[in-house]
């Protein structure tokens, strides 16, 4: 550490806090901790801090309502984060196949005219018919998420034919065009939830949701379906890969 | 339409002021009301839909932070969000080159023993000595993301030696090590944000924050870099795209 230029700072309690609850939150969706946490006292020691740290650490990952604390029952994992993929275009119930079943609730699935700014991202005129389809997933008992979908009328037609309760779109596109989905750009943003989506994901106003947009075209480049993604951030992680440089 | 097997639903009105405000988001973040959004009778006529459904959605993209309102300023977009790129591995000064100088306030540098949890995605000895960073990082004058960073001994210590105030780790890295960064392996979440990280980042405590964590290695496979990474929900867009089959 000679000729450090920075000033070497001491850490903070709350810093050192989430240090812990950053690990700690890494190593309960990595299923470290099927069987419960350990005492405060033994993370106390593997993490070299204080009990009150751990104490703290522990709450904000109580809040963030990962973890249930109680007298006789210790601290346990209440929820499992599912891991959605962010390297291979995959529909959920292609991503969670035999982790469980993904059952859509189908709430809304009718023609709208496209407003102007949906028809230019899908290259139709606007006002052309589109398929709105909104679905609320569920993996088990608790939403996943609320999807949107819009989709060319010569597709969603067909699509509207078919029962939505249990399969993804992909492939269902796929059998109904005869084509392959290339490509998609996807957005991701955290957000607070408005009102009603919170209510329709059973969660508080305002909690987190993380956001994906995807505008999946055909492997011709067409573009085919438009979607926008509202995830509990507390049920979902996504993860994939990065290169440094193109190869 | 003919044998559709889903009941055709209509839409309520809460669900179509959320779809406005899904593609008005959009349209903000591509940049397409640079002057100002349009009135109310406008934009009413662009969704077919009405005024009271265009307040609804504009009243969200408030509550979000990304419009402000006024009677004789109108509608104007309040912030834009940047673009961080999912496709490429990048430092954020890279990301932001030529869309402003990020800023670095240097919170903590320090060496910590590594916790054993650490120790093991950094392939090292547990209590073996890691420098630990904390920055926060601003791009103009309102801050970005809260940066926690991991490295080894070896390279960290060197790190400390050098300004870290307006270069990202990234290529100073590389320097030191006279080693390519190659592969970095990702998660991303949608988070509360505690109140200690609420009040560092300049947000209301449990605002939604865009949580990165980050494993980043040299291109021999030797992980060098882990980063737990909180973006301000309101002011970064993850964006990258996807195929539908490995190639």
């Amino acid at each position: 550490m000679a000729e450090a230029r920075v000033a070497v700072q001491p850490i903070r309690r709350a810093d050192r806090a989430r240090q812990v609850a950053d690990v700690l939150r890494h190593q309960i969706h990595a299923g470290a901790y099927a069987g419960g946490l350990p005492g405060e006292t033994e993370l106390a020691d593997e993490f070299v801090v204080s009990r009150n740290i751990i104490r703290e650490a522990l709450s904000a990952l109580k809040a963030e309502g990962l973890i249930s604390r109680g007298p006789r029952t210790g601290t346990r994992v209440a929820q499992h984060k599912h891991d959605h993929g962010l390297d291979l275009l995959l529909g959920l119930q292609e991503t969670f196949d035999g982790h469980g079943q993904v059952r859509n609730e189908v709430r809304v699935a009718t023609v709208v005219c496209a407003p102007p700014s949906i028809a230019r991202r899908l290259l139709l005129d606007a006002g052309a018919p589109l398929v709105f389809i909104e679905r609320l997933r569920y993996l088990g008992d608790v939403p996943l998420s609320l999807d949107q979908t819009y989709l060319p009328a010569d597709i969603g037609d067909a699509v509207l034919a078919h029962p939505l309760e249990d399969s993804d779109l992909f492939p269902l596109i796929e059998q109904i065009s005869g084509q392959r989905l290339g490509d998609a750009t996807l957005a991701l943003e955290a957000i607070p939830a408005d009102p009603h989506s919170a209510a329709i994901l059973q969660l508080a106003d305002g909690a987190a949701l993380l956001m994906l947009e995807r505008l999946t075209s055909f492997e011709d480049g067409r573009p085919v379906d438009l979607e926008y993604i509202r995830m509990r951030g507390d049920r979902v992680t996504m993860r994939g890969s990065l290169t440094r440089s193109n190869p």
